[in-house]
């Protein structure tokens, strides 16, 4: 469980924005971890015992895990168990439906005790609207966390439709989330390859956090995210994953994604204290 | 498995479109299964056979699984393991993510051997375009069914912003997933709710299998659904989910659910001839 203020705390703490993509590959992890009961898990813990003080979140993408059905909730579930307390966690799951399904998924991430898992947060795909995404905003202290201009190439095919108003999609998505929650309950997802187009999206979202992937493999410049992004309270929480986790297949995997962190919480730590957050 | 032409065949031999959703919440199903082992699986399988003959899809709404994490996928697997197999499945999972996710969700839903279901088709959230679309559509018989416009409040939020073309986005969702696969591998969802927008979405995709949620509960018309909507393949699969399974909470709820298919069955059949198709 983790709000807004203790978020900040942890940043300014550890002088660090980063989320630890966990995006744990069978086909990409060291081989010798493949003859481990579950191998996703052993993996995943000593990723996380490698980069815990460097990062403030992990961030599971769920498509890996359900990918091996019963077998991968399993791991799922023992790596929620283990993610840092103090660490925010992200189900990046991509959900959104009719008001009672997505009820049910907000169920499935945030209420342990009925689904084995216990995530502060989940990523939301908005197209559905207004009732695809309040019933994830209905648990206190839990936070959507809404896709609004995403990194990947299709971004460009529907994210910059506008309504009679001349709003882009991304930015209606915004407005209308801004309605529904607070920056207390709501972030966005906005790609790191979008360099200026953060200038707009703080003029719709100032204090928000943002969640921001594509830092890294997907080609995103962490200097120009954080120099059109970031606000005050840093209100950044940006994802690595394939060039921590995957920086090596070997013995030392755990080590080299722990030097890969640390050279992102170094440059994480010099914009903070360029920004006089730290 | 199931292509389009074994289920035009399944059309016109059980003179039927309709669709049953498995939306199966242990809050609303009958108190004398609760326990049972499996009461979610006790419950589908009665649903089941008491309509099988009545129906040619069943819809598994993934989050009424998920929720109850490993336990619920479970129960997910014995479900689809008794599937009909002249029935057309599909797993209501509202996916979509960037293209190496999006391949990880495909074969959650489609792979058997590594996931344990093998489901004919998933339902899709287009927000983030192109490549998180067409990962799905790499498997030969396996269909992406993509929301287009639906029957929910929200869908009023985004769904009609438009393009410097003029093309709404449920339009440009249709026109451009008509680039990326074809009738053969791609269906839409339209709500039930919409009427004369099927006139518009027959423009659009005049060949394609719409699956139409949203009659009974969420009011809409199935005549106005068929007037509107259907093609000379029918075109249809018109899902009904409460009306159905939750007709009673008594010992005679499966007998209570077949009366409610049979009635639905009875009307699509009047519908298909009347359109001269059986």
């Amino acid at each position: 469980m983790m709000n807004r203020a203790e978020l900040v705390r942890a940043i300014k703490h550890k002088k660090t924005f980063l989320c630890v993509g966990l995006d744990t590959d069978l086909t990409k992890i060291p081989e010798h971890l493949l003859d481990d009961e579950d191998p996703i898990f052993s993996f995943n813990k000593a990723i996380i015992e490698a980069t815990e003080d460097l990062c403030v979140a992990y961030k599971p993408n769920i498509a890996f895990y359900e990918c091996y059905g019963v077998k991968g909730w399993q791991s799922l579930q023992r790596t929620w168990q283990i993610l840092p307390k103090e660490c925010f966690s992200i189900a990046d799951a991509k959900r959104g439906d009719i008001g009672n399904t997505s009820a049910m998924y907000a169920q499935a991430f945030f209420d342990e005790k009925v689904s084995g898992l216990g995530f502060d947060s989940i990523t939301i795909a908005p197209y559905m609207g207004e009732d695809s995404v309040k019933p994830f905003l209905a648990t206190p202290n839990k936070w959507a966390i809404v896709l609004a201009l995403t990194s990947n190439i299709g971004s460009k095919d529907f994210q910059n439709f506008t309504n009679e108003m001349g709003e882009q999609l991304y930015e209606a998505v915004i407005n209308k989330v801004n309605r529904w929650g607070t920056k207390e309950n709501t972030m966005f997802v906005v790609g790191a390859t979008r360099g200026e187009a953060f200038l707009q999206i703080r003029k719709h979202a100032p204090d928000h956090f943002l969640l921001v992937p594509g830092v890294g493999a997907q080609g995103g410049s962490l200097e120009d995210v954080c120099q059109f992004g970031m606000n005050a309270d840093c209100g950044l929480l940006v994802n690595s994953t394939r060039g921590i986790i995957y920086a090596s297949k070997g013995k030392d995997f755990a080590e080299r994604a722990r030097e890969e962190a640390f050279l992102l919480q170094q440059t994480m730590q010099a914009e903070l204290e360029k920004a006089g957050i730290v």
